[in-house]
């Protein structure tokens, strides 16, 4: 028995409803083409995914129902597995069943629903909210192959859904995913799916979506393994893709399954890193209405970064880059910026903050308790200043944002989100926070891999080893108010993305008065978080909907 | 058979793992001293509610167990009744599972737990995502009846774990509860526990937490029914109060139960609404470590409701008023806000936006694709003077805030939070939003209900007469941009509240082009709310947590 099947891994968009459903029938015509007996789409690629709170809306899903029926309406013998929102009215008048489903296509009809059944409610998912659990299988006959089909979640559960449709003769198990790209997930992905594989005696063809959607990237990556779990073809990450495989089942072949179909190149830990974020900018930038994107350029890292991915995302012509020098700017910082934006091809133009600070200082001398100095040691009222300086520059951002119709791109990195050491509604300000998930010594790791990659300085070197400043204050630097980078974020990983407490990370051996404060800090700039723009989650944890934690909070621990 | 019990409606903080203790010591001996046989405290009364994803870190866990112990080490024949986080480790290295629980606690000891049966997950909840559900029931012998603890969302649920443990014996229900307030609640509250005592032929003591919890407010409002589902005894809303009642369970009562215990009195809907906002803001601003606000007065009617509420909540000398007036302003609003900071007996001080509104716009005539000229019919890019306006404002506010250490209150409305009528960074900037949760309808309706409870214009007559305008340019008026909000504010309710698509509100009889602009509005303002201060919950779907729509989102449905 040999069957061709075609893995579709395209990038959808939340709520299109009928150009997902075009770009479906596009996709299936293509394989339908290539003489393929099945083609597998990704997890609700009738809505996009994650689809949220629209799910809750009746027409929604009814509008999904019929572009289904539009998409079922095009098949002939080739078969079509589409992810959609099955519904099931409740009887007396209770709110009506929604399902996270697959439906299997053919000859115009569609043949078969099988309604996912581990329903993922952690991290960044909330699939209990709107979704019920099913729990029946489906196994269909395509051309003489008894094959079965899961959702995502599914293919993660021992002794689950997969295991039991083996059982029930599946020789073949496609699993449809809608699955978020953070670093390392590739591997467990692979080696989960092929886990299951092996426990159920059964190959698994595995589809992803692609693209980003807010601050999920997937990273498509589709794949099949063998019953002995060897992945055997696989498709590129971060990029729309068609895998087209060979499956022969009876040639005694290792694994049970002889596999004929394309193998992708790997990608390393640091350019998958790349990948997201420029795919999730350019997807946010575009899904969104916009062409142009405007950013400052400080003259340091976190700014640099950002420019060089906008410009990859979204072409040098649509990056515009902003300097914005107070008197506290170095002429360093001005020509590192300058040096960076012809290095990069956007154009930079130079706004100077001065008139704005300067109106802001006397209109509110009378209102201060002393007379801001704009220096000093920095008790906490002479921070007022500094804030000034940044919140000028972010009125400046969105002024352009206002009149160019250009999206403001935020420049702030994990590290100093995560303690707070931004200005809410000045450098935090912005449509999309590009590197929200990398901390500083990340966003160093990037720069060089960016510049190593392109056997030139992309990113030049001053930029790279001068020591970290905001510039808002005479000679300030970064390692005034907060430890050394390299200090910092092994305790920031350890208490935001992996939920230990200040004791036990004091256990681990880190110094204890500095962890305690840096607990505080974290927990302290919740609220400023919650104002921050969204960003590529590129880590297991990133602040966003992945850490939920309450503003009032008086846990110390 | 007689029982005397006590349910404590304390107004805990969440995480304050110690001094949730503390406070539930202090109530318990002051119902034991009573002469209480039972006390019943709030669900998750040790760490709070809701704890949100702090349940993830096993030390806050093993923190609150402790604490727990350390209540039940105080305890002796009167029954304590408290929440906490339950914890069981899991075999081979899964996770531990944790429980919504509540402990049974008598002579110094927990002697038995009730775990939650059902995991609330939508609305403004998220149980699922970090508790396992219970299966096992509870029943306690106290002083000769046998009385059964349930928890929360355990008495919605027809046929559950009241039915059962009534079916099991127990003749009095004890079900603690986080029960967050919206407008309606209270009445959905009682008719569902009294269903509940009808179907399970038990009573049922209702305890209730109250206080406010970020976005939301508790209103307490603990009460007993019979079993035949009358109320028979009842704590007022929104305060913190030990209700006390006599219940004889052999008296031959209607009901199966004689009380003897107070009612309180009822509040009418508009009062819950004022005292919602008055302790939402009150816990907000006190439990975040501040004593002070300070909010922009513009003359109008939203401003002069959060100042009034701010005074309500904190006292007139903790807030702190400022006009900021423009070319734009009228003489009306000037006036209008210095008789209102009178009235109120709050501090005004006036910073005209004058020097840095002319400063930005000379910075930014180079930049800008056309002169600004700060008036016209609004195309798109002259919204950049009216913009930068309020950006000034939105600067002052928070440098005062960096200056002074008060926090910032929000003035915006549901209504124009819905369609992005509001400046981001601008007139969106501070901690707090007291009336996000509010259409323009209802403000006025609580401004009207205000004055007519205090007998005198607590807001002027001439703030609520004069038609709403964001004075940006001149004779600029709200119905320039927007319809009326009593044609706006019901379509909105549909949209926003009920999840109605474009074509079913249509089809009740509104206009189709301003239904599909108003939700076009909506959905393309949901990158403007992400960023916006957390406000109290007051109706049944709130912007924040209640409402999970993607932004990027191309459903038009």
């Amino acid at each position: 028995m040999r069957l061709r099947v075609a893995l579709a891994q395209l990038n959808q968009t939340v709520g299109d409803v009928d150009g997902n459903a075009d770009r479906l029938i596009a996709a299936y015509g293509g394989a339908q083409r290539a003489g393929c007996d099945l083609v597998a789409f990704p997890e609700l690629a009738i809505t996009g995914y994650p689809p949220e709170d629209l799910v809750l809306r009746e027409g929604f899903v009814a509008d999904g129902r019929a572009a289904l029926e539009r998409v079922a309406a095009r098949t002939g013998e080739t078969v079509a597995v589409v992810g959609f929102v099955d519904e099931e009215p409740s009887a007396a008048g209770a709110p009506a069943r929604r399902y996270n489903a697959a439906a299997v296509c053919r000859n115009g009809k569609v043949e078969a629903v099988y309604r996912k059944h581990a329903l993922p409610n952690y991290d960044v998912f909330d699939e209990r909210r709107t979704f019920t659990p099913g729990d029946a299988h489906v196994v269909v006959d395509v051309r003489g192959v008894p094959v079965a089909v899961s959702v995502c979640e599914d293919v993660w559960i021992p002794g689950g859904p997969v295991v039991a449709q083996a059982r029930l003769g599946a020789r073949l198990n496609v699993n449809v995913n809608g699955s978020p790209y953070h670093r390392g997930k590739g591997e467990a992905r692979r080696a989960l799916v092929a886990d299951r594989a092996r426990e159920a005696g059964c190959p698994i063809a595995y589809v992803n979506q692609v693209g980003g959607q807010d601050e999920l990237v997937f990273d498509g990556g589709s794949f099949v393994v063998d019953a002995a779990g060897t992945v055997r073809a696989s498709a590129p990450q971060f990029a729309e893709d068609v895998l087209i495989v060979d499956l022969d089942f009876d040639a005694g072949a290792p694994g049970g399954l002889l596999v004929e179909g394309p193998r992708a190149p790997e990608m390393s830990d640091l350019e998958q890193v790349r990948s997201a974020l420029v795919v999730g900018t350019r997807d946010y930038v575009r899904k969104n209405g916009f062409t142009d994107v405007v950013l400052g350029l400080s003259g340091g890292v976190d700014s640099a970064l950002v420019a060089a991915i906008a410009v990859e995302a979204l072409g040098a012509q649509r990056v515009h880059a902003v300097s914005m020098p107070s008197r506290y700017s170095s002429e360093g910082s001005r020509t590192d910026a300058a040096d960076l934006a012809k290095r990069l091809g956007v154009d930079l133009r130079t706004v100077s903050i001065e008139p704005a600070f300067g109106a802001y200082l006397d209109m509110l001398a009378p209102s201060m308790p002393v007379p801001p100095s704009g220096t000093g040691s920095a008790p906490a009222a002479d921070l007022t200043p500094e804030n000034l300086q940044s919140r000028v520059r972010g009125a400046i951002l969105m002024a352009l944002s206002n009149a160019r119709g250009w999206m403001v791109l935020t420049t702030g990195n994990k590290s100093e989100t995560a303690v707070g050491y931004f200005t809410l509604y000045g450098d935090s300000v912005g449509g999309y926070a590009v590197i929200k998930d990398l901390f500083k010594t990340t966003v160093y790791d990037l720069c060089r891999h960016l510049n190593a990659v392109a056997g030139r300085e992309v990113i030049p070197r001053a930029i790279l080893e001068k020591p970290p400043s905001a510039e808002l204050r005479p000679d300030q630097r970064d390692d005034q108010s907060l430890p050394p980078y390299d200090v910092l974020d092994p305790i920031l990983a350890r208490y935001v993305e992996d939920d230990r407490t200040v004791r036990e990370i004091v256990a681990e051996g880190h110094d204890a008065a500095l962890v305690a404060r840096i607990a505080r800090l974290v927990d302290a700039n919740e609220y400023k978080r919650r104002q921050g723009a969204p960003g590529v989650r590129v880590t297991h944890k990133a602040f966003g909907k992945d850490r939920r934690l309450p503003i009032t909070n008086r846990y110390r621990g």
